[in-house]
């Protein structure tokens, strides 16, 4: 990755620099080294009913050298934040389990580790990042990678010129790190994003040829899309203005899925500003199809206790409550007793969410926002 | 998928209507309709010390209509049978989930679901691969999609050319199904092939373009390797005569992957013909790698009991026993107590893999076969 294409913001490695100085002089100065960490808990965290994003508060916790309870997070911070700082400099990229490994050692004359488990690391990765204000990959950090893409977009990856027009029936596998520096984009015919939850309804799609005929860009997560996915799709829809609809089963956990993409998760709530996407909608599966499209009984699923207890936590999330269409969803959902796979279509046909489904949904502009 | 480059073997949907031919004629001379399932049990598993592969034997049993323990599963094994016709005559593919929703439905009449469960409908495609010596993707499914490639090689994917030299940092998406009728072999200038068995590791030395220095092809399968990475790399070491180095953790599951791509499995003998590779090789990581890589201490992992049971069985596969340098390789790590991710070598700099680790095995020809 090379530093040419940087956001108004200081660079990453500045921050880092600046951070260490900090801590230095305070030192000097005979004052207690310490640093403000912002809070990553659930009461520093709200819905920003105006961005339509969650976000945290402006919740900070002093992080103290010269404090026995915080001493060992404050030198895991230096550490993890030098390793950064070694990654950066050289111009490569790692994994979060690769930096543990970094900064693990035995502490000179003592038998005591500087980590002793990733379980640790984690988190100090995510203190450091909303302590510098930097995403984990700016920080040259990824964590996993699935996901792939195929449609009317060319984009350059690491100089290499990917056209998605042309990658056969197994696309181009989405990186976990899509920073302007390593990603760019170029020529783009797609009027929309369709983000698929399934690996096997993407290569249905494919194999249709969906995304040529409704002029598309098609890209699944494997589920829960990763970072790199969910960041890749914010950057197609704010610099190339385009719409992204969420395909995804009909069940609490594809409801949460469409969540997480709109508003931004709870547990990562500082990263909503730059992967959540509020302008993204729900084009199915609704649990008003099962009717609307004839699917047959037999291929619904009885929704079990967790799935119940799960759709009337997310009834309940502030974004959804105010609004009486998603209500009506989850609770016809709940009334039905049944959830509803995307391979369930293939029960009306090989072809039915290609050739009836999908451009059925398009052309009635039938989504949920 | 055309049917165009067809092997000699009489195609796919020919043996489907031959079996299906067959349990007509039976059925109109008065016989009682029924074939052949050769038998996917254990006890019908060898180990073929000539070809080094897992085989299955000649053991068959009759699947007969007329028989109250079996009627069911013939009806379900004619279901498939003919779903799969409709997927290859349609030229179109499908998930083996999409599959159980094709076949899925309540018999007229009665409360009876052909099938109740995805447990059901896996087992018969199984049956229905050994039945017509067909393997899955050439009945036109596919299960899960993991892996991707970069390197000196292009392929053509469906039609379209993909240089796989210039993925960027994402690389090419390897699709489940990759037999010859949609994946075709052009320029090759690769000296061998490398599979990693983790994503990040792949990472790692794709961006320091280790597959250009070293003139190879870089793929991985996140862990397990899918089928379709399986098959792509035998098709590879076949056709283009590569050989393969296995680069995984060093643990038991690391072995077993290592096993798995070489000699094939147990439980999927009936595959090995097409998936496994006996010239695989292990280039690492090795039981021996921490005294001669001085790998620190601290970065690796106590064996827990369960490691510990699963090395020893895995010692005592046929293929295993019979190699000293296997059993010194899995004593040592029991000896030590010890085990060792990919990731820890980052421990001895970020690029140490690309840049000392794997240069030396391959200068050295460090490997286990």
């Amino acid at each position: 990755m090379s530093s040419s294409k940087k956001p108004v913001r200081p660079p990453t490695d500045e921050k880092i620099i600046q951070m260490a100085k900090n801590v230095r002089l305070q030192g000097l100065a005979g004052d207690d080294p310490r640093f403000n960490v912002p809070s990553r808990t659930l009461a520093n965290v709200n819905f920003n009913e105006v961005k339509r994003i969650i976000e945290m508060g402006e919740g900070k916790t002093a992080r103290e050298f010269f404090n026995l309870g915080q001493s060992k997070k404050f030198m895991q911070t230096m550490l993890v934040a030098e390793a950064c700082k070694r990654l950066v400099d050289a111009g490569k990229t790692n994994s979060i389990r690769d930096l543990y490994y970094m900064t693990k050692h035995t502490i000179a004359t003592t038998r005591e580790n500087t980590f002793d488990d990733q379980a640790e690391s984690d988190p100090i990765i995510e203190d450091l990042e909303v302590t510098l204000d930097s995403l984990r990959e700016e920080l040259h950090l990824f964590a996993s990678n699935k996901g792939a893409m195929v449609g009317e977009i060319t984009v350059v990856d690491g100089g290499d010129v990917i056209d998605a027009r042309r990658m056969g029936t197994g696309g181009w596998s989405v990186p976990s790190i899509v920073e302007p520096n390593v990603i760019q984009f170029r020529e783009c015919e797609a009027k929309f994003i369709l983000l698929v939850e399934k690996d096997a309804m993407w290569r249905r799609l494919n194999e249709d040829k969906f995304w040529k005929l409704h002029h598309c860009i098609l890209i699944h997560g494997g589920g829960q899309p990763p970072r790199g996915v969910r960041r890749l799709m914010h950057r197609m829809v704010n610099e190339l203005k385009l719409p992204l609809y969420v395909f995804v089963d009909n069940d609490p956990w594809g409801y949460y899925i469409y969540s997480v993409v709109k508003q931004g998760s709870i547990s990562l709530a500082y990263e909503s500003r730059r992967m959540a996407i509020p302008s993204a909608r729900f084009i199915g599966l609704s649990s008003a199809d099962v009717q609307k499209y004839q699917i047959p009984d037999e291929v619904t699923i009885r929704l079990e206790d967790t799935d119940i207890a799960r759709a009337k936590e997310i009834m309940a999330y502030p974004w959804f409550q105010g609004k009486k269409h998603w209500q009506t969803e989850i609770q016809r959902m709940l009334s039905s007793k049944v959830k509803l796979e995307l391979e369930a279509l293939s029960a009306k046909g090989i072809t039915f969410a290609s050739d009836e489904y999908l451009p059925r949904k398009l052309k009635d502009k039938d989504f949920l926002d």
